[in-house]
C-alpha cells in the first residue's frame, strides 16, 4: 500500500492484544529505522528491543503505567547520544571512509569544521540535537510498521532518567529519547481506534511563497 | 515499491538538474508530512513551500551557499513553534474536539496535566521539543519523496536566524528548523550519487533484551 494510505491506517494504539509479531516484520521495521538519514550521517542513536518480562514490569511504571508496555509484542527504546565528541565523530567517519574505500582523511576538513561548530555548544544542545536525529528514524519505523500492518504506539510519556537507569544507558553515553511499542490493536478495548484522525488543515499547515 | 527499497534508493542529493516536479507529487509529499504523528497531537510546526526566485536567491547564502537551493524544484522550510503556551495547546485541542464532535472540555484534565509539565520548562526546551516533532514529519516527507521517485536533500546546514528573518518567522511565533529541497538528481555532476550508503552495522545499532 502507499505511504499515505499507511499513515491514514495507523494510529497511536492505546490497547494491544498481547499477540507476538513475526520476526521478519520486526526486522523490517528495524531496518527502516537503521536506513534513516541523519545529520552528517552520524546516526547518533541506537535501538533497544525489549521482550524481557522482568524488565518490562519495571519499565511500565517508568512509562507512567501505560498498558501497551506489557500488551505489546516488542518495546523499542530509541536512545540517543548524550553529546558529541571529536572521538565519536571520527569513529563514524572512519568507518564510513573504510566502507567507501576512501582514505581516512578524506573528510578531515568537513570533520574539523563540524567540530568547530559543535564544540562551543552546550552538552544540553548536543543531546537535543542527537535526539532530533532519532526522531527521523522513529518516524520511519512508524511508517514501516504501518506498511507491515503492525500497530505501534509512539511514546514520549515516560521518565527518561528512570529508563536510563533500567537500561544502564549513562555508562553507554546514551539517553532514552523515545519509545515505540509494536503489536496488534485490540479494537474492542481501544477508545482511540474509532476516533477521527485530526491534523492541522492543509491551508494552515502549508504556506506557499511563489 | 516498499519503504525499505525507497530508503535504499534515496540519498542526500547534492546536485539537482533544475527540473520541476509535478504538482501532484509535491502535494503527496506535503500530505505525508501533514499526516505525521506528534506529541499530544499538537503538530507544532508548519511548512513553507518556496519557489519565489528572489527569495531563493537570498536563501542560498543563508543556506551556506549550497547549490540545491537554486537547482531544486521546490524548497521546503519546516518551521516549528518557538514555544508552547496554554493558548496554543487549547487552540489545537479545541479544533480536535470539534472535528471529533466531542465537548470542548473532554481533554481538560489531559491539557492541564500537559501544561503543568511544560510550563516550568524553559523556552529553549519548548523550542527543542517542538522542533523534534518536525523531525518526524521531515522523515515522512523524505520517505514520501522517495516513494514518488523525487529526489530530496535533507538540510540542517543553514543559519536559522537569517532564514527566520527572510520568512518573517518571529512574528508568527516560529523558528526555522529544517530544509528539504525537492527535485531531480543530476547524476553526472553529483559526487555522492555513486557512493556506498553507509549506516551503523545492525549488530551495533540494535540491542536485544529478551
Amino acid at each position: 500500500m502507499k505511504l499515505i494510505e499507511d499513515l491514514k491506517w495507523r494510529y497511536a494504539t492505546k490497547k494491544m492484544n498481547g499477540e507476538t509479531i513475526p520476526q521478519e516484520k520486526l526486522d523490517y521495521i528495524l531496518e527502516a529505522a537503521r536506513l534513516a538519514p541523519s545529520s552528517s550521517g552520524l546516526q547518533p542513536y541506537k535501538i533497544f528491543v525489549i521482550t524481557n518480562k522482568e524488565l518490562l514490569l519495571k519499565l511500565k511504571p517508568a512509562a507512567w503505567d501505560q498498558n501497551q508496555i506489557l500488551d505489546a509484542s516488542h518495546v523499542l527504546v530509541f536512545a540517543s547520544w548524550d553529546g558529541y565528541s571529536l572521538d565519536r565523530i571520527e569513529s563514524v567517519f572512519n568507518y564510513t571512509m573504510n566502507e567507501r574505500g576512501l582514505p581516512l582523511d578524506t573528510m578531515d576538513a568537513y570533520k574539523n569544521n563540524l567540530w568547530s561548530m559543535y564544540e562551543p555548544l552546550s552538552q544540553e544542545w548536543h543531546a537535543h540535537h542527537a535526539a532530533k536525529q532519532a526522531y527521523i528514524s522513529f518516524g520511519l519505523a512508524i511508517a514501516a510498521a504501518a506498511e507491515q500492518k503492525i500497530d505501534a504506539t509512539p511514546m514520549e510519556g515516560f521518565t527518561p532518567e528512570t529508563v536510563d537507569e533500567l537500561l544502564d544507558l549513562k555508562k553507554q553515553g546514551l539517553k532514552s529519547t523515545l519509545i515505540l511499542t509494536l503489536g496488534y490493536r485490540d479494537e474492542s478495548e481501544d477508545w482511540l481506534v474509532n476516533m477521527k484522525k485530526v491534523r492541522t488543515p492543509k491551508e494552515e499547515f502549508i504556506t506557499e511563497i511563489s
